[in-house]
């Protein structure tokens, strides 16, 4: 039986992972008062239904970057794959490809990101990465991420050092052997509370918006920015041009206390307007969460755990079942609150959610 | 002993009722959010009584859609009461016609509406029903209530598609052989979160305001809308002139995080004024619950999984015993917030009732 | 070793008493949802202590109907003492005159009032009392209370009929053979959730104002009327030159969901004004409550339960320890707080108190 | 290992002290209300991180009292560290010197003032005192400080009298022979709910603001105020010329239902001005609390029952450890949320932190 909600994936998850594991991924920082936050918040929003508005048919169609996607809902990049299936993150592309939705590929991901592309054959892939110290690797990674066929390039920001996620501290949790950052030469041996230092590739805490503008000239794709969350951020982003932004605080791992991003999104969006794109993560598990997202002004969503749990527990069959369902609780959603297409739920979105 | 309150029924009807019939009445959508905030939201209101009123003699008439009835407090259509009871409907419309309450016989009801209505000897039954995709099937239903003697025909919008239940899915609940929705032809066999898609008669999502202006086209009886929660859509059924809206989330039923209903009376009473009836459900369990809802504008009050709950825990007499306290209650909640009518309670209502 | 802090002396009551008698004690109406609100919503208010202002000398007298008393606490009416000490009301009589502060007898004490005046030696006592039906007992009662020097005559309004309290019903509850409502030629013999209801005197659900009017025309003692929760309720009460009002919803025993005392007090306060006392009691367990209330506008406050918790616990000396330790809290809160009086509390109430 | 957070000292702690110790120090006054308001409403403020400004070299510097220490943290004065670890006070102050942070040194200090001073070589302490009944004694500690190099007097206001600690009583709590206040010729002998009346050295309730005139008088050190938690308290105090202000509840073990500080800080702050120096304390356990109490006007934080709590757990090397981590948690915070040092903390305090 496919598990009937995300949720259920994650208790198969916990069922099936070595301990450390599942904390690693789960886990939030210091007292992850975010992590709860992201959830709470979302839940404690209510909607207003409207009726009889004919939502025989639905269109979920979204537009992102300029290309057409089948859904509202994506992937977030999530690091090291193999820590939960031994295909990595091949699966979860494949099933991107399938589904036609967004998938952005971590650069501490566990297969070889010209693997990904390859062996899932999906050609829609985004490559998430930082600007590291080392400006050349930076570089390097960009031009691999264009010349495999990647389609952006997204920007984690808002991490100029890692978070604290104390479960991590307490069981000593330490990268298996076989399971490496794939894109770097030197790779994980180190145990750390956070496997983004095995890499030997520091993070750079002197970056400022003069680096994405550096970024920014290093490509040709389109740029977007992961872990905006102060309104501040917003107005030098889109000077920049960037192709979109990701309203996110990483899952609640980074600094905890930080606002859930659902609280954000009404600011956030009005600072945006028309002028970029805006997605959304961090919390985001039910049909109802991505009708809200929507109405408050995100063009779509994006999923963090879920896909772990979901390969986790079923590979890339999980996966297909957990953005099914999550679909399926979408449409329904739609359907009883009125909403026939993603414009719609823009549109309506005042009378239908309220904050 | 009667139970001392509805609550009370509940844990009766738990112990009796075999698990899955058991959670596929109480059970909500998804997390079950807007189940638990019907009630929390009703208790959450706070009363200020006022004294010395001469509450000696109590009036608890109240008229809907131009009857009198003997308590502001009926029955929502619930169905399938042979899950719970050999009787089925018709033990609830003998009590309904016993006490003088309005009942509305659901459409999914287990046993054929005109064996209720003769077998109960109910004169004022009211009829629940969908508009089906097909038409003629509806037409049909409409003309079988009229024929029967009922004296309303209740249509049930905002359900475009059905709720997700987990707890029904988790527990593959399905109909017992010898329970069947009685007023179809091909009654249920598939196994099914929702039993509503078991007779083969499918709900139409393409529904709009034109079809209820159809429905009321092919009826005599007075024409009751179930489901409002938008205020926004309170305009086109006066428009309709329909007898009365109820103000109803299905009890948590439909679409999680949904608003309570009792939130949404005070907006959707000013915006229904004194052009027609209101009712409201989802949650109603006391007497000072009903007493909310009649000073925040409500018409009258209706049960839903109470009498599932009462029939389960005692048939007949069960209903009889579980209105009579509700009642007793509401007297009770009358006499002490010094209000001695329903009329008094409406005029009275912004002194005795906070929100 | 005197048990720390009020719920202390329930802890001892609930290990003592038999679960029946307790239950009758702590128990609320319904749900017991304003029993808990009652405190919640006095833990909620927060305090901003004032320093450096000279408290070596605290002044806790307290002038109620025109008397000076030692604190500004008191006993609320609670029936049949008995139940917990064989000594029954005589014993809380003998404290309030050994602390001289002033105890309410209720009509439904368990020795008769001449009885606990006499024995008790206390000279300023107050009788509380319903109208009932009979109006001949009525006024007998107030003559007898007369007769036997009590002091004012409390009327206890917002009872035109007892509450449900499911405990009692859930546990059967009936006095024992050997506690009878002593004031009362027909004793107790019935079996009831509320023992009002066995003396053979009904309360009069027909009560209004006027009927206030009679009873002062009936005594020359100050007429104080307990039970008052609506700002509406307090002009008629001015007009009838009450001595004092008693904001109370009998601790959450007669109508549940009854906004809590200590959220009413502000607007109470308002709209007496200085033209007569105001007392309030339900959920009052601590010093800072005391100085709540008292910045919040009360002159003074009561107690209910735990009067028969200490008597439970210990007796008379209980009850000396219980308001002692009360006290003691009290003078610290003051101390702290920067308030030297109870004039000092009111003067300082709003910087002190923040609601 | 070094345990992962503040919280994680006090679980050691608790393994490690005799239970009546650990509540001592744990405790708060009556329910622990304000003792935990503290936590939850420094927890239920939210952060919004600014990104991209170059936080690689942050600056932690902060100026106290016209001295300049490493961090923005340190400690309020806690009495008898010998309950905890045998080297006393002489560790902590260790720690203070080796760290660069500000101490304040109980009077009620289990090793005498000049014994702390001497051993531990740390030249920037501050001496807390109370203006006792007996201004001699006062004067003498006083001088005494000045004599062995203290920096500044702190004089605790808000204790006219001592709080009521439950769990003191309930545990029959005493210090233990070999534990006492060193600084007082006679000391502690007697059991009871609070230490401070063991050494014979009254508290003086009858204080007014001329007293700390006097106090000021009688010293050329800075003379601190600890435990202002009124904004009327700021005048006078501003009037006083004192060098700086401690908001505090005291952890809440004074007076429960207290409204925590940093609730009041912004109030406060406002009407401090920079007119003189602004601490607080009272339940500070996360890098992040820091960061938010110096965004809404604190000049810094300090740490009352951690130190307790380190000092159980590893002595002075448990402190050094306490300290570091919650540096390194700052470090973090002030990263993540892009302030680079305290100046910009406090610059962009409205922007990165929402009350
Ligand atoms: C196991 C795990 C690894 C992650 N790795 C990365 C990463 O490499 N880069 C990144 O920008 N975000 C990373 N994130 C954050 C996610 O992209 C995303 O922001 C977050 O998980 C969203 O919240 P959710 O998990 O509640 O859906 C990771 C999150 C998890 C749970
Ligand atoms: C077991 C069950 C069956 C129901 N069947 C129907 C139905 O056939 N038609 C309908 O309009 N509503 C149906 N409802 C919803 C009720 O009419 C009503 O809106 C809801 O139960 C009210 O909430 P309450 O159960 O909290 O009182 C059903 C509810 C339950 C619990
Ligand atoms: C056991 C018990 C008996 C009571 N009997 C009476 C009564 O006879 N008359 C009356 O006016 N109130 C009565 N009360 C209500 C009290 O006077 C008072 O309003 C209430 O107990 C205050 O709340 P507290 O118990 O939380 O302090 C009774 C309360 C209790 C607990
Ligand atoms: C065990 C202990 C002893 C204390 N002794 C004193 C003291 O002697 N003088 C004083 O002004 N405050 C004293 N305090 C209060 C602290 O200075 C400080 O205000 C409080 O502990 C801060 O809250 P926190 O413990 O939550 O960090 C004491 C606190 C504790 C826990």
């Amino acid at each position: 039986m496919t598990p009937p909600s995300l949720d259920d994936f994650r208790t198969l998850a916990r069922e099936r992972l070595p301990a450390g594991v599942f904390d690693y991924i789960d886990g939030g920082a210091c007292d992850e008062i975010t992590s709860r936050a992201n959830r709470r918040d979302l839940d404690g929003i209510r909607l207003l239904p409207l009726c009889l508005r004919d939502v025989a048919d639905l269109d979920l169609r979204t537009s992102l970057l300029g290309h057409s996607f089948g859904f509202p809902v994506g992937f977030s990049p999530t690091a090291f794959h193999r820590l939960v299936h031994e295909s990595g993150e091949v699966s979860a592309a494949r099933v991107a490809k399938a589904l036609d939705i967004p998938m952005i590929v971590s650069s501490m991901s566990s297969v070889a990101m010209e693997d990904v592309a390859r062996d899932s054959g999906n050609e829609h892939l985004w490559f998430q990465t930082y600007i590291f110290k080392d400006r050349a690797l930076t570089k390097e990674l960009i031009q691999r991420a264009e010349g495999s066929g990647y389609k952006a390039i997204v920007l984690t920001v808002g991490c100029p050092v890692t978070g604290r996620r104390y479960r991590n501290v307490r069981n000593r949790f330490a990268l298996p052997a076989d399971v490496v950052a794939a894109n770097f030469a030197r790779r994980n041996v180190v145990v750390h509370d956070n496997p983004i230092h095995s890499v030997g590739a520091d993070l750079d805490p002197a970056l400022t918006w003069s680096d994405v503008e550096w970024l920014r000239g290093q490509t040709a794709l389109p740029v977007v920015l992961k872990g905006i969350m102060n309104p501040l951020d917003v107005p030098p982003a889109l000077d920049l041009e960037v192709a979109a932004l990701i309203l996110s605080n990483h899952g609640g791992r980074q600094l905890d206390t930080t606002e859930s991003t659902i609280r954000m999104l009404p600011e956030i969006a009005a600072a945006v307007g028309k002028r970029t794109g805006l997605l959304i993560d961090s919390g985001f598990r039910r049909g109802t969460d991505v009708l809200k997202a929507i109405a408050l002004g995100a063009d779509g969503v994006l999923l963090g755990r879920p896909v772990m749990w979901a390969l986790a527990a079923g590979g890339e069959r999980g996966v297909v079942d957990a953005v099914g369902l999550l679909v399926e609780e979408l449409r329904i959603a739609m359907r009883i609150a009125g909403c026939r297409s993603i414009g719609e739920i823009r549109k309506n979105g005042s009378a239908v959610v309220r904050v």
